[in-house]
């Protein structure tokens, strides 16, 4: 496994590290930065840092816009928004030359990322990356500000929420890097969030598969997007942290030994409401034209599941958004519905989504089986159900959340054993 | 005089206006620029509006980097310092916005402020301004981060302290604007320091050449170069603020009005040192080597007297620099005062320079000889003078600063009369 040969058994020339707002958050922290950059440097390596925007600072931002405009123009946003990577990027720069190391900090512009026009949310579409290159042959650390690019017409924009890993991963992938480091605030990918379930056990590999699935489903710790072109490029991802030096969780191409395991990590998602539209006419078309108008208004629906209808005449539709889409969604389902003929539209809040991912549900069978018996074993409810080739999602009452993560991580054996906490505790210890 | 017709009687038609620091230092002013804008736009002119970075932004940013190292790279800085402009340009385009006019932000780079790479100091070489043209013949109002400017190889540069208001005049000039207005907290440049002379009178109109020296000599309204560059290019400037109505001051090309006025101002500047080398032998050669070095260290020299030897053999020579070069220069001037021979280096700090500016100067005789007079008449002794076609600036002890610009303002005449301070209550009253 590449990460755990010495450096020289790898022959790692480019390292790619992406630095999150925390890691970034204070004079200290970009100090912090420096010292590993340069620690890096001195292995042998070739390095790239990515930085965010100070934590904190993008929020500010946001905050002032929202005070001057309840719906200000994506195009100044990303203007305004750009320009706290920009800030860290210039620090950080000033902090690795004090070391005594040549560095230059260069803007999203800079690096060459062209992107479309889709201000606020723009997908990167070409990375030129000349001005990087040029400065790697001569020595030189470039300090990319992330998370943002510029369209063909040379406009500003950003890549949306966690867009510095989407530039991490595709810096690396244009340079053809050796691994991409994300450094954030956390030990790596856990099996559950360790603030619910307090033995759940990092990681030391997943596969990109299973990152996305995780993702995707409310983990935290890498955005999706870059998870999608990480696969895509093959670019081996490493998710530490930026406050120790253990080696955190390497994110790659799904191999046999991932099979082993039938279930890697159990996730949940407090963020999405349920809505059911009651006694619509069980007739052909019905659920493409509601879905049709929730498409067009920019919703993403997750899970949606339709009764059989006992009559043959009228059925139940239900279906999931995200709560911050709740009251556009209930207001369009509610105007159609009244179209379709149905009879009632109804909200719930207080749900969840629970669920486990694992590349080993493919060759393990009764997985799915297991976790509903768990489930019902403990008097958890289910409302609906999702799967995919390496997952299973339930939606239950919010308020069992908590409760359903920790019987599904006991279930499935996640736990760190005493013994592989003893070693950890000897082989890896905190800076 | 153009400023005091009406609009329609002027055929205004394009304005450059330019916020400050403090006109930009809150969301509340934020507003009040957007509204003033809105304003002269609505009495149909085009504005191009330039804007500083909100107060204290700027010097919280060096503090950051200047915690990082003694001596950050330029090239960062620029990067680091051109964000908060950007941030008030994108900010003030959505309050612009939210009044129902179109707003669009620009950075240095995308108006086409060409630069030199003299990092942190550049100068403007030209404008292409073209996006800016675009997009007012599209009815766009373009808010422009001022202070910025890219090279050819498309470095991020700033222009130095004040360097938006050389982007406002230097803008105002690629476009032919009508007039630049340059927006601040006070109403316009004063006959001096309204803090030391209450009675100080605000002037309607001053010479370029005059607001040159009242400029170099201490008066913060309007910068240097701004002043050098409007004057090249005939820009008619307005300082005025952005917290009242006032109509403020014109600056524009002398003409025989100001003439009758030998005197426009007094100004003074206490951030400066006499150096003097005594016993130099009076040979040739021996000024220039001194000054040569000096000059070689990026030393500004500003006043310079030599005292004619007594007895041929050796001369005393004082100069002064800024405060802020003291220390180097006392290093440097003993070192080749000790080659050349000379007795000893000598530094006062406690000394003011104190200056009457007016073009009127060159038509009325005794300007010079009055101001001496008034200045022995109050037992000021006077260390050094300097002279101009329209300055005089004398080198007297710092305690007596204050008292030499009353006691100047008065002389002179400077005063607003009672009658003038009760038609400006009634005609220009404040916001």
């Amino acid at each position: 496994m590449l990460y755990y040969k010495t450096q020289k058994e790898a022959d790692i020339k480019l390292i790619v590290q992406k630095y999150g707002g925390t890691s970034v958050g204070s004079l200290e922290r970009i100090r912090a930065v420096a010292e590993r950059v340069a620690e890096t440097k001195k292995g042998g390596n070739d390095v790239v840092v990515i930085v965010s925007a100070m934590s904190g600072e993008t929020d500010k931002l946001v905050s002032l816009a929202n005070h001057l405009s309840s719906s200000p123009d994506g195009r100044e946003m990303d203007l305004l928004l750009s320009s706290g990577e920009r800030i860290s990027a210039a620090l950080t720069a000033i902090a690795v030359n004090e070391l005594g190391l040549k560095s230059m900090s260069f803007t999203g512009r800079q690096v060459g990322i062209i992107t479309n026009a889709a201000h606020t949310e723009a997908k990167i579409e070409r990375i030129t990356g000349e001005a990087v290159r040029k400065a790697l042959r001569k020595g030189i650390t470039p300090i990319i500000a992330g998370f943002q690019g510029v369209t063909e017409a040379s406009e500003v924009t950003t890549l949306g929420r966690g867009g510095s890993d989407l530039t991490a991963v595709a810096v690396a992938a244009a340079l053809g890097a050796d691994r991409c480091e994300i450094y954030t605030d956390v030990d790596g990918v856990y099996t559950t969030d360790p603030n619910i379930v307090p033995e759940a056990r990092k990681l030391d590999r997943i596969s990109y598969e299973e990152m996305l699935e995780l993702a995707s489903l409310g983990a935290k710790v890498l955005q999706t997007r870059s998870v999608e072109f990480a696969k895509k490029y093959g670019v081996p991802v490493v998710v530490r942290s930026s406050f120790n030096n253990n080696p955190g969780t390497l994110v790659v191409k799904e191999d046999r030994e991932m099979e082993q395991v039938a279930v890697s990590g159990v996730a949940y998602d407090k963020n999405q409401v349920k809505i059911t539209v009651i006694g619509v006419p069980d007739k052909p078309g019905v659920a493409a034209r509601l879905f049709n108008v929730i498409a067009v208004s920019n919703i993403v629906v997750d899970m949606i599941v339709q009764n059989i209808s006992s009559d043959g005449k009228a059925t139940d539709i239900s279906f999931t958004v995200p709560k911050s889409d709740s009251k556009r969604t209930i207001k369009i389902t509610e105007d159609i519905a009244s179209r379709l003929g149905a009879k009632d539209v109804k909200l719930r809040n207080d749900i969840a989504k629970v669920s486990i991912v694992g590349v080993g549900m493919r060759t393990h069978s009764g997985v799915a089986a297991k976790m509903f018996e768990t489930l019902a074993k403990h008097n958890i409810n289910i409302m609906m159900i999702s799967t995919s080739e390496i997952k299973v999602s339930c939606i239950i009452d919010a308020k069992y959340t908590e409760l359903a993560v920790r019987v599904l991580h006991a279930a499935f054996g996640l736990a760190e054993t005493k013994k592989e906490k003893a070693k950890k505790g000897k082989a890896l210890p905190g800076k």
